[in-house]
């Protein structure tokens, strides 16, 4: 679980017990409010895991090892270029996917949840069902609310035959298939240098939705690799 | 929802905003810790559930109008005399309970859970399937997961994504992607023309393994043209 500009340190503690409480021991925080939170914080039972908790300064970071990054929203269809799924059915998707590499479910501060930037490096989004009228959830309830649909089944994942070769390509490689497509796409003026900001964003959404093997990912970026050097050694 | 002799007043704000996100509405406080709690809590959302919440001196008062009490316990067989349903047992139990009468859920204080005379009370017990190792929960994500099992299947499905943007490009897009990306390989030197051939069916069935959208699949190739474009005019 990924916390990201947690406001409250009383979430952090409050999440990390939950996460306890559900056997989801890999907490990591994202830039939180206060850094002092591990002291301030005592929830039950939630000192190990609290004390293991990774602090990073990034999203890229904190996901950069996972094969699958989830956003959370309360907000239905803000951002329309993420599929979004029900927290049952993307419980289903992610147990699959802890098969074979790890997962990310990423948790936004309180007062704004995810911002666009922060969304453009999950794959998809998922929603807790709440009512329409009442959808603001409390930071900590939510992250117990998935941990315990995670949970659900007793973590024993069914693997297909073949799903290992077809592994998803990891966040690392796709960082480095961004960067060598946006300097492609900038050498050959496809994009601005002054809207490269926003050019990251949507490469790597429209890289996300591709949704790379490992297998192809690595070819892919071989690819685009040769073809950067190319326009560089012709210019 | 029925809290018995609940100690922290921001447990009874969190566990009635969770019931309203789920649509519980009916909170009810036996004996709480602090009697002003109404004034001292303000969770997002939470204060319409609070403003009518009842407070009662007895769990029998609690219960009276009820078709079905049980009780939640984080202690597997304390309680023999109880038979004892996991929580997503328990829950298929009580919504079919909850179409001809009330149904009362029963939770303890944060430090005893439930007595043997409040448990005597009950038809039955409920568990949250947490770890073995680390059972204690805390009190209101306690009630948000028992409330959110409870609204299970109750809602309107979440629509995944959006239909039109979501659909496959075609083949013709895809037979040009391919062609295009082929070519840029070819004038970086990454194929070498005489295995064009096997190049092109490999390309072909990785472009496919993208299972790239419509959309998407317009822009890589608009990218890939400009990279050509590019290379050509440079060499």
């Amino acid at each position: 679980m990924v916390l990201v500009r947690t406001r409250n340190p009383l979430n952090i503690g409050a999440a990390a017990r939950a996460m306890s409480n559900f056997g989801a021991f890999d907490l990591c925080l994202v830039t939180p409010f206060e850094r002092a939170f591990r002291e301030a914080v005592s929830a039950v039972g939630a000192a190990p895991l609290l004390a293991k908790a990774l602090e990073l300064d990034s999203v890229e970071e904190a996901v950069s090892d996972c094969r699958l990054v989830v956003g959370t929203t309360a907000i239905g269809n803000r951002e329309l270029q993420h599929e979004l799924y029900s927290l049952e059915n993307a419980a289903k998707k992610i147990r699959r996917k802890l098969a074979t590499g790890r997962v990310a479910v990423l948790f936004g501060s309180e007062k704004t949840g995810l911002t666009n930037k922060e969304l453009s490096h999950c794959h998809w989004l998922l929603r807790i069902p709440t009512r329409e009228e009442h959808r603001s959830m409390n930071l900590a309830q939510a992250v117990a609310i998935v941990a315990y649909e995670l949970s659900r089944g007793g973590g024993k994942p069914i693997i297909a035959k073949n799903q290992l070769s077809a592994a998803a390509a990891d966040m690392e490689t796709l960082a480095r298939i961004n960067e060598t497509l946006r300097e492609a796409l900038e050498v050959s003026d496809y994009i601005h240098p002054r809207s490269a900001g926003s050019s990251e964003e949507k490469l790597r959404r429209m890289l996300l939705r591709f949704s790379l093997r490992s297998a192809d990912a690595e070819v892919f970026l071989g690819m685009l690799h040769k073809i950067l050097c190319k326009m560089r050694n012709s210019k």
